[in-house]
């Protein structure tokens, strides 16, 4: 299958060659954040059902989940040009079959999605509060994937309740230093964290990247906390446990 | 300063033989997890005013945290015999003038201290429900130490924000499987969480240990999680940055 790359576009390779995914450094790259959550997130029953992935970019967690579930994986994006680029890589890796992308604001996705019919959420959210101008992107495309503009917490999480059957996971990745925020917002939706693994940059540095598996009116009691993950050597390159994530040898 | 020892007893040393302490298989010992959480505890402005250790046990976390602050520290043990080894400790290391103990129920502490009088409350509670009968000692001194018995989360947290000026920190060491719980504890007592890690028992482990921070009347935001701490060898012995705190080097 061949396809057209817009200008400024590039094929990036994962696992080995095995998934290939359209880039554009004008536009989004996936991160480091999306190959975490594609590996934390296990979906129960071998990924059976509709798995729904909110703010999917440029479609990399759908692309790099395909391959460890059985069922559909549906990427929502509110971007066009992002979920072009998402429905190109899929139909790259001839992976139509399995992976449907949406052109859509989330707060739409009732329309296509039954209330409570989706066993499995994820999403890579924006990090940062819309009121944090300073650090807000110039570039429009790279702001909206980054800054609570199009959707906050209170959106993602409310979404994922509303589509997810009760016993549902809903699987996320989001920065540490508001974690009692997510934490809210997830209570608020009756989504009880299950997992929790904490990401280091380095040794002896505060986590910057936390996963969280919430279960759809699960228990309180029980918590896991994975063990810790630690992305970089004191010389920025990545250890050894990142590459195996990258390569799919973990 | 020559003090008596019962029967069973014996004298443990820590930091270098800086600190004495009475201990006793048949009533109770301290934990490594008071002796991370009198280190991770760093009280405000070199620890002026009143710390309150609620649930002191034998008086360890007083004992471990005398050296670090100028202020008096107050604990609080609901079992005489408890809160006998703990005075008996704390005149062995002439620190009378510093640590008191107080045989009391934390539900009767503001019959000696003042609502809202106090800087910074720490606190090594039961960690089990009162429910988990399975698990509970036969030992009645160590049952009350482990299970929510005398005193619950609820209990621990609500008398920390009362005795709490606004703005005074809560140090709390606990159970990671029951994360959610305290949180939703701190939560309720408008205790919000700032500093927290984990500690794990071995490399590739889940956490068993988690240490929190809380200031009354916090912001949510700006969490931060600490590094990793890993306590055991394969081989089952401390890891030196265990040794390090046991001895005072860090």
């Amino acid at each position: 299958m061949t396809v057209e790359l817009r200008d400024g576009e590039r094929i990036d390779m994962l696992y080995r060659d095995e998934v290939k995914i359209i880039q554009s450094r004008d536009v989004f790259s996936f991160s480091l954040d999306a190959v975490l959550l594609a590996h934390f997130a296990n979906p129960r029953n071998g990924g059976r059902g509709t798995i729904v992935d909110l703010g999917t970019g440029n479609g990399a967690i759908p692309l790099f989940m395909a391959h460890k579930v059985t069922g559909k994986i549906i990427g929502i994006e509110i971007q066009p040009r992002l979920a072009d680029m998402a429905q190109r890589s899929v139909m790259m890796n001839e992976l139509d079959d399995k992976i449907k992308i949406i052109n859509a604001d989330m707060r739409d996705v009732f329309e296509t999605l039954k209330p409570g019919s989706v066993e499995t959420v994820v999403s890579n959210p924006p990090y940062f509060a819309a009121t944090e101008q300073s650090h807000k992107n110039p570039n429009q495309h790279y702001a909206i994937a980054r800054h609570e503009i199009k959707a906050d917490l209170a959106l993602v999480t409310h979404t994922a309740k509303k589509l997810l059957k009760s016993g549902g996971h809903f699987f996320m990745v989001h920065r540490p230093d508001r974690l009692f925020e997510i934490l809210d917002a997830l209570r608020a939706n009756n989504l009880i964290p299950k997992r929790v693994q904490f990401v280091y940059p380095k040794v002896g540095r505060e986590a910057n990247i936390v996963l969280i598996e919430a279960i759809k009116n699960g228990r309180l009691t029980g918590t896991q906390i994975l063990p810790p993950i630690v992305t970089h050597h004191e010389d920025d390159t990545y250890r050894d446990e990142v590459w195996a994530i990258y390569e799919g040898r973990s």
